[in-house]
């Protein structure tokens, strides 16, 4: 099958990029959100992205075609009813999800390939709701400009068809297909960065090394732009602890109490001002960091 | 008190290369090793990185002239009688360590500061068979060329003014030192690394992802120009195999199992033309790889 119509569930950050992604890569688009000012506040983003892109030369096409392509809409049906593909990227709550589900399980046409781009839910918690489990996939994107990782994740009840149409299709978009060939939350990418973040909390935790030797330690050998302290501020230390406090082991117990004491003070990352850094000039980013 | 005369013990890949870059920052060193051998090996590596350098515009001074600061010993107490720092590289043995130790305690000027350069055993482990705990501190390199990071980390008898001495010498050396305010198994950057690793390790084996998957997830999300099987063919799976088996959780010897696999067929990483991948052109350099 030809894939031409995309739909978008959910015009947050990464529901909009990835609507971006696509039409850059000459799909039409339908992205529903239940809010209209989310989806306004998309419009304005993607044209922040589109004007970047525009000024290093990476996209061949007008601004204004590329977002000709994309229709932004708060009836889902309209974003559904000519989809090939639909990506749900629609607030992180099993139950928000599931009621998403069920609908789109109604409306979509037969033809319609399911996927969600869930961060911590796997997709057997959905398939069955969607009524279509068969056609039912994660296609997780991380951050589609700078990150280019696209996993493509199975659950058990999945056609092994849709593997190889999604892998053409992440690479149509720019994207590096990786296959995550059993269901593991994390993905791949996160499963790693998790074990990075927790050793380097337990560094910090257990008063090993300093918040920026630690940096330090890791940009240096690896000459990365920003080491655990740095990428933690980056993600939210919001998110951090919401994935930190989950875990049993006493390092990441220790360590979701001290992310704990950061956003009891406001301090949630870049986002915020503050995180373990100081923004927009935390102090990694500085000409002598690594004097 | 200021540094002039730079004692290495240990000519073997770490040692040499700390050797040549004292050299380079225009101190006089004193390079010991029992094997006549691996002095003229020594030799040899020193001039290479020399030309490499040299064609990159990375020394200010004629090769032969920093070589020239450089005496090679198979005479430890040529290599020691002098030295205002020493930084032992030798065999990673506790006991011949600790022989070291105790012959350099009898020999060394008084002034002499005492540090390691040991990647698995504890500054406390040497101490007080060098008979000077309170001059001894790990000072602990990675590649000194690429990966620029220098662990300080003293035991608990360390005197405390040696670590600014340590700092600035580091510095001099166009390290970046850190300070591992503790004495930590696998200092600040190796910790991190045996975690991430770790994680990769158990993808794998959990049958999650291939190791092409893994690797593609890390070098494109950071832009990395290597993954943690490309990691883990550098270091060396012999390197890998001995800190994974250490450890006690069930991802760890499930790992330590594959990894030995790998060794019994001859695979060690790319020092013997095979690990995960094949050298000298692994899938993970070839142009494709990330499409």
């Amino acid at each position: 099958m030809e894939i031409k119509n995309v739909c978008i569930l959910g015009a947050g950050t990464l529901g909009s990029r990835v609507a971006l992604q696509a039409a850059i890569s000459g799909y039409q688009i339908g992205i529903f959100d239940i809010h209209e000012k989310a989806l306004t506040d998309s419009f304005q983003v993607m044209k922040g992205i589109l004007l970047q892109l525009e000024k290093a030369e990476k996209i061949q096409e007008p601004i204004e075609k590329i977002l000709s392509r994309i229709h932004f809409t708060t009836e889902m049906d309209k974003a559904v009813n000519q989809a090939d593909i639909i990506n749900e990227s629609v607030t992180e709550d099993l139950n928000i999800k599931l009621e998403v589900w069920r609908k789109i399980g109604e409306i979509a046409p037969k033809h319609t390939i399911f996927t969600t781009n869930t961060s911590y839910l796997l997709p057997s918690h959905l398939a069955e709701a969607s009524g279509r489990a068969e056609k039912f996939c994660a296609f997780h994107f991380h951050d589609v400009f700078y990150a280019r990782v696209v996993d493509i994740m199975p659950h058990p009840g999945t056609d092994p068809s849709l593997i190889p149409l999604l892998e053409d299709f992440g690479k149509s978009l720019n994207q590096v297909p990786v296959l995550v060939k059993k269901e593991n939350p994390g993905y791949i990418f996160n499963s790693m960065l998790i074990a990075l973040i927790g050793a380097a909390g337990k560094l910090l935790t257990g008063e090993v090394a300093s918040i920026e030797d630690i940096d330090k330690s890791w940009m240096v050998n690896f000459h990365m732009p920003m080491g655990p302290f740095g990428i933690l501020d980056s993600i939210g230390l919001d998110t951090a602890w919401h994935v930190t406090k989950s875990r049993k082991d006493t390092a990441s117990k220790d360590f979701a109490s001290l992310l704990k004491t950061y956003i009891d003070q406001g301090k949630l990352g870049e986002k915020s001002g503050a995180g373990f850094y100081y923004y927009p000039n935390p102090e990694y980013k500085r000409h002598d960091f690594l004097n």
